[in-house]
């Protein structure tokens, strides 16, 4: 995936029209800058064009945007990152499997991240955080209205402005100017089935149900909880002998998988967000 | 999986209670019969008892169901069955895939089984089925009541007496009386999503959602179209690049894989239903 | 994937330099070509180019490669092609479940590619191969020396000028003269393990070392048996149950699709083999 | 998979005759213990039998072993267990994922025994370890003969006495008295390749060839090193783009997940090992 060597990304979208590719290659070539991959893809459905290419040569230079900005159509997204430089706030409730996993794979370099802080509505968690010496802020729900409460959550971020939020099996739904404040910046987890089950308490339907595979998805928040734009999928096999506990257990295993794949590709700059839908440069 | 040397299997369900395997094995053992493998389960949530049991020994020894009978409590359900002695009828509707490769398992034996005949409601696929030497039914449904139609179907049926019925993408939906017919005796495929889509035209609804996994899932066909017992389910990954119509093209590779898979089951007698669920001794 | 849309392809490959993509882009503009997507790679051990690129827009316009020539460095490979436009031998031996399913996703439609014919040391698959219309060549071997027994094969193939051959469980092993005629233009499937077992009778090690899972690998032929480079490979659990002849068995669903992955992927033109190993723009 | 309900399990392992499970569940039935579940399986190829029989009722009732071993051949072993009294002490060396990953299943309950200790010939992971409230020691290897060594590990060992013995990416070979010592007791991790690799640097060699699977075997450790009974295994899905860092970076996702798979069916007590491969009962 290049992941390791890949710093340096732009990442270019517009309605698609002849010549995109050639403007931009031209000026990355006019300021001497060597593309090291490049991976488009037009939309056939909406006729949009989506581009990532990352490069290297010099240090980073100045003025790319702006030459790409006068080269390319004026309704085209134009956005220069810099892998590594990314923050994060994780926020979790009281399962431990997806926040520690991140906590590990963040220890041993593999979150191209900082990672600013974790928020817990419980104390269950605190040790956990504490062990992998991340600030924890313990912001407790009970005796709160959700606005009040939120709006405690939305001071501890404030302290940190993170670029993303990463919800590890975080309990609680926010408001919908919460989500705008974040827009495509909140990723959550949460457990997915064939068929899907609408309700309370989805793994006991699927036991009922005998399902062959459970599953979880990544995906950005919206308004619509559990229907944002898909980062990543995963399943796994299970059978008559799973009780709906050893389900939930078992799932544990694939959302923290998936989880950490999607937090890679959205800090790796791998996503675009298009028509309610993601493109996933892997 | 022993599905080449299994011949002979005992299925036995009831209430749970102590001794049910030691009665079972005791009745085996008295005939003078050697178990290969045993496999037995306790549904927890029903304390429901289930046990496959394969065995070698004599020839197909007479009075075993009923000294079993004798052994275990009025409740049990038993059953003796011989792998390789079942029969299939397969109704289709067009699309070649899941038909065509279970043709071309059962021409190289890997469906243990005589298929007797093909069904089919539209021509296209009767050459292909003339190809493996399987006798093919052309039953319109053009200017018929569905009822008319089934009628036709069941006169087809009929001639040969099917022990199950799978239905290799066969596009239309059976009145509940047929379905008794048959009951826990018709297999169906159909492709499955996470999350899932209801309403038509699901992998349209699934492209602009941008599933990163499309599946299928094999079942026993039940009044409730699509919500029988669960047979076998699996899944591929796909992407962004995948139109609708491509997406259902990947969804035949996978839909072929979990058909053949699932009569496979059925016909090693590795299927129990309990409960409205199956439990599968793989 | 576009599979279905895609249908005019250009590859390209060379020595990395800056510049390449605008270049190339430009000539595609120049023409008046859109470009419906592009993937690019630079291998970083080498610092090789390679690029392929889908493009629509006007009938097939003569001159691309040469402005092309002129436009990239001496040493660019460039190739254009058109997906649909190749042609296929398949030989086999006696074991009828890749041919078949090659043959079956041919009969609807999912190998862009004719199949003149195929050709085979034995006469068991004639009648699988008669029943989809297509030629079948028996071409044995017996006593016959191996030199004399390829020059015969040769001069079947020679009747079609095949642009590619897919050997689907052929069991026999080619001179490197012929190796060399056909080069990186043979597709072999074959088993695989984790490890893997050198000698005869490769399932039986397998049964003996206990392993879990099974696989195949896909790759074009060179002159080290089953060494040359791997296009596409795929896995399947297995466990203690299966014996040395369940274990093919099952093998024989993963060769199948990963050999029908690898012939597609080579169809629509998305391989690149660069210094012993495949670049797949998937 | 009931590994939360069963707690009592019963392993019985002799040649086959028939009878077995008779006299087994015999025995049971008259201690008044209700079976919940039975997994029996006759390896055909050496005529052997193993069954794993899970049961509740009274507290644990002395004498049943007693009572079996008058009934059974007397070349049965017989073994009788509760899962989560076992003990482990892991090792590693200075890669932190396995032994993250475990540590962390740990503390949420998901390894059902007691982790006495880790022990390391680095120090880099102390502080990891010191955070989950694990001893941990350093056993350094500078400036001491092998053998010199391995007698301070085994006195570190002699602390604990554990029942097993997990290399978490522990570097070192083991002594065959060492190995003796703990036979089929010490569990390692280690990547796995289709094809193999022998010698140095596999990564960069599955680099070389193009590999487009990469995988993880967890193994019991005998005298030949990476050669013992295979518990597990799992792949992953790799393409070119990957360098042979990121396909090593890449691995250590299916070598946690394959590592803590295998400890888990371990202390479940699902292993047997027949013949020099196991028989794990899922």
């Amino acid at each position: 995936m290049n992941g390791s060597t890949e710093r340096k990304v732009l990442h270019i979208d517009c309605p698609d029209e002849k010549g995109l590719v050639y403007k931009t290659t031209k000026v990355l070539l006019d300021h001497g800058l060597n593309i090291t991959s490049n991976q488009e893809f037009v939309d056939s459905s909406t006729d949009h064009f989506v581009m990532r290419t990352a490069f290297d040569g010099s240090e980073n230079p100045n003025g790319i945007v702006k030459d790409l900005k006068e080269s390319l159509p004026a309704e085209a997204n134009i956005r220069q990152a810099e892998v590594g430089n990314r923050s994060l706030v994780i926020m979790a409730t009281t399962e431990p499997h997806c926040l520690g996993d991140l906590l590990l794979r963040y220890s041993y370099g593999e979150i191209p991240a900082h990672v600013d802080a974790v928020v817990s509505n419980h104390k269950e968690l605190e040790s956990l955080v504490r062990a992998f010496d991340v600030p924890f802020h313990y912001v407790p729900h009970e005796d709160l209205e959700r606005k009040e409460h939120e709006q405690k959550v939305q001071e501890v971020l404030a302290q940190y402005e993170p670029d993303y939020i990463v919800l590890a099996k975080y309990m609680r739904i926010f408001s919908p100017q919460f989500v705008e404040r974040y827009k495509n910046r909140i990723i959550n987890i949460h457990h997915s089935f064939l068929p899907a089950f609408v309700g309370a308490n989805p793994y006991k339907q699927a036991f009922e149900r005998g399902v062959k595979i459970i599953g979880a998805t990544a995906h950005f928040v919206t308004d619509n909880l559990d229907e944002g734009p898909i980062i990543a999928q995963d399943v796994l096999p299970i059978n008559h002998s799973y009780t709906a506990e050893e389900m939930a257990n078992a799932g544990r295993d694939v959302e923290k998988t998936v989880l950490a794949k999607a937090v890679r590709m959205v800090l790796e700059e791998r996503i675009f967000i298009h028509n309610g839908r993601t493109i996933v440069f892997e």
